[in-house]
């Protein structure tokens, strides 16, 4: 709290590893690459899981749990599966230490050489298709519809807090289908679950769309996706639900007995969002003053601060405030009465808005004269006095938080739309992702050497070819070959 | 559902390694000594974790996340703790593979080895208070009161589904305070907190004890346990919680400014239960038929299954099922409605006695004639017919889920005081552990090494010196000296 965070218009970067540390979100471990997830940041996390775990079972999916660790062979059963995560994988070859000879702590043991290397798992796909086999034998035993919650390892060079760890948690749902049909119907309705939970909980507008061929997840047959856009004007994916054929089930062979009494490959999915999610909330909304959290996955909603100078003071505001906490945690609001005397009602007032506490209530004596408090929104920086012979207080808030809701949404989307360029030429295409950033819709031949040549001239990407695209005929700002539709490019992270 | 389980009284072992498979609950993996947990027995897992979970924050704890990896270095710097982990643990050496050269795999890449090798997890002790040394300052940051749910790995050679696997899932608490005395008080809590959830939730009497020094946790003060009896008369650690003292503070030079402007080291604790809580609750309650779970973590509570013949009688009786479980639904119990007619009502029975359902309702033609249902106890085996104009169906199943709770701890209890035995000398000691297993109360003089050729010569443990024993002179049935009380030997998981 000593001193001011940088702004995002000087250092966007610089704004979001700062606000991350200062708001007890996450730190650097001393293991590179990962990350210490904070208690406060951590709660944030646990909301969203517990959202999202009920909407995967009220979608019909339970949870279960498979091994940490991938045998080396399995990764390479499926060709283009390998060739994406072999690159970047922690790999465990011995079981033992033993005492250095010197005496002075512990070397790897060179007799407790595994038989076989184990990866720890940067996705599960292979040693879950590997247990499919045993659990699939006939279509009465389909579909399968499993969600796992757990860690992932990818051994990333370049690490950010939340946006990209070694270590990250996820979730990750895997789904065996009878028919094709089937399987492409679920990946759609996880991509559709997902971007319910962006909007309506992150408050955050996410793009439903399809990933071009070089963006795809490796080993799916199509990658679904929901991309967000920052306030930097960076794309962000959000999340992904790949439809994967009949890949894994033919690397794993695994089959069924169909309805007419033949032997066929399941078909299958995978899809998954991770802390990732953390990062893209605290990018999209928050401001030069700290986080800027939607109520519905605030840890806290409200924060009552007590005005008082001595004891009496505080006994009698405290009355009061524990009153209205009562009476808010009665409707599951939750709410945290702040009544420290180590700390002043400022230093209080920078603290919760840095935390992004949507709203703040504070007490005051003459609030007790006149049954007044004075209600602060987080995301507006409003103020007002509410005389509580004349309002309810509950029902106030319970609005008000539907309303900040809905006003960070509403934010979002304009910025959103704002950062959203229709670009004919490449000189217009590139100016824009230069000068404006944000989406750029362009026509764009289809081909991945193009997608490649112009992510090597600008660093943008096809983020999606968004699934609500009019068609259009154009030439591809590119090549000028024939498009069929714009896609939407740009910088991404 | 092929063919009847192994009985119990003649090879518990197989009797429990068969259950678990056929009731769904885990499996072994491609990965030796890592099991996959199935949806079935992950729901149970789930129910456990959502209960502590509670408990643990009606005690004041938050939930964090600190990395998978362990640079090796720290786990030398708390002595006894290298020691404890050192042999059994998995080894991160690389962090990329290549492609093989004969183009059939992959292999390690030797010039992806990493600087300094990385442990996966056994503890997170050393990178929690290796982080704890940022967070803590001043008394002003204590007590910190941090909790985690992550998976493990200590490499075992001998494993068993949920008992001991070489990957685990649990919870461990790390705990920082001003004052030894303050610390000891958060262990005992939470060994009291474990002891409430066995009790009350898991219906599984425990002893509250403390170990010897030969068991207690390798980095600790003072372990203190809950063990409870498994129904072939081995005792099985249900919980410990650990009083590190300033061990690991000393380790990471983790020190605080003291209220009267010192600077002294921090007081520790940890606590952890496992899926092995899994394993536990299968091997106390069960019975040749299957599964018996307590109705507070049973993830179906009640079964209604139809019994008819052609559609129409389905479908009338359907009427009145749905109609008992959307009333049971509204009171939180939860019930499944099996209406599927690819089954026989017989094969239903049968597949939900293994799976340990609490309550069986079967309703047939006869009974919507009669408004009634016919209501079986999975835990008794007993059945009763219920008139519905007479008995208010949701009173009477929300008492009987009660009494079933009941019924199975007392059942224990029961189980356990029977196989609980005084031995004075070492002929009786022997005689009972061979002939009746169980614990045995004996006196004993408190050294290690008497400790050590007991469990030689006879295979048992010190389970716990448990906290409410009664102080008694008495000789030592190993070595005759002098003992100031009883401790609990026995046989264990």
């Amino acid at each position: 709290m000593s001193k001011a965070l940088p702004k995002r218009s000087e250092d966007y970067s610089l704004w979001y590893n700062e606000l991350v540390k200062r708001a007890d979100l996450a730190e650097n471990s001393a293991v590179r690459g990962c990350m210490v997830i904070k208690p406060y940041g951590f709660s944030i996390w646990e909301k969203m899981q517990q959202q999202l775990d009920k909407m995967f079972k009220d979608t019909g999916h339970s949870n279960a749990y498979f091994p940490l660790f991938i045998p080396k062979s399995f990764l390479s059963k499926e060709a283009s599966h390998v060739d994406g995560f072999a690159k970047e994988c922690a790999v465990v070859t011995h079981y033992r230490l033993k005492a250095d000879e010197s005496g002075k702590g512990v070397v790897v043991d060179p007799d407790a050489a595994l038989e076989e290397e184990l990866i720890v798992r940067p996705t599960s796909e292979t040693v879950i298709w590997s247990t499919y086999k045993n659990w699939i034998q006939s279509y009465r035993d389909l579909p399968l519809l499993v969600n796992q919650w757990a860690n992932v390892v990818r051994w990333e060079m370049r690490t950010r807090l939340f946006l990209r760890t070694s270590e990250f948690l996820w979730q990750e749902g895997h789904t065996a289908h009878e028919t094709k049909a089937e399987a492409v119907e679920e990946t759609v309705r996880m991509l559709h679950v997902y971007a319910e939970f962006a909007e309506k909980f992150m408050a955050l507008p996410v793009i439903k769309g399809v990933k071009s061929e070089n963006e795809k997840f490796a080993g799916a047959e199509q990658t679904y996706c929901i991309e967000a856009m920052m306030q930097d004007g960076k794309a962000l994916q959000a999340g992904t639900s790949h439809f994967l054929g009949q890949n894994f089930a033919k690397a794993f062979d695994v089959k069924f007995a169909t309805r007419d009494g033949g032997l066929e490959y399941v078909w299958g999915t995978s899809w998954g969002v991770s802390t990732r999610l953390v990062g893209a909330l605290i990018m999209a909304h928050s401001d030069d003053n700290g986080l800027v959290l939607p109520p519905k996955l605030a840890p806290i909603q409200v924060v009552i601060v007590p005005i008082f100078k001595g004891e009496q003071e505080l006994e009698a505001i405290s009355v009061k405030a524990q009153e209205i906490k009562d009476a808010l945690s009665q409707k599951n609001i939750s709410v945290k009465f702040d009544n420290r005397d180590t700390y002043k009602p400022g230093w209080k007032f920078a603290e919760y808005e840095l935390k992004g506490v949507p709203l703040r209530i504070a007490i005051g004596p003459r609030d007790l004269q006149n049954n007044s408090v004075e209600l602060a929104r987080r995301d507006t920086l409003t103020k007002e006095v509410i005389n509580l012979n004349e309002v309810d207080i509950v029902t106030h808030i319970t609005a008000l938080l539907d309303e900040i809701q809905e006003n960070i949404f509403a934010k979002a989307l304009a910025f959103r739309n704002e950062k959203t360029t229709t670009a004919d030429t490449w000189e217009e295409f590139v100016e824009t992702l230069d000068k404006k950033a944000g989406f750029v819709a362009a026509h764009w031949d289809g081909t991945p050497e193009t997608e490649e040549r112009i992510k090597e001239k600008t660093k943008a990407t096809i983020r999606c070819i968004p699934l609500d695209r009019e068609p259009e005929e154009g030439t591809c700002i590119f090549s000028n070959r024939p498009s069929k539709g714009r896609v939407l490019f740009a910088r991404a992270y």
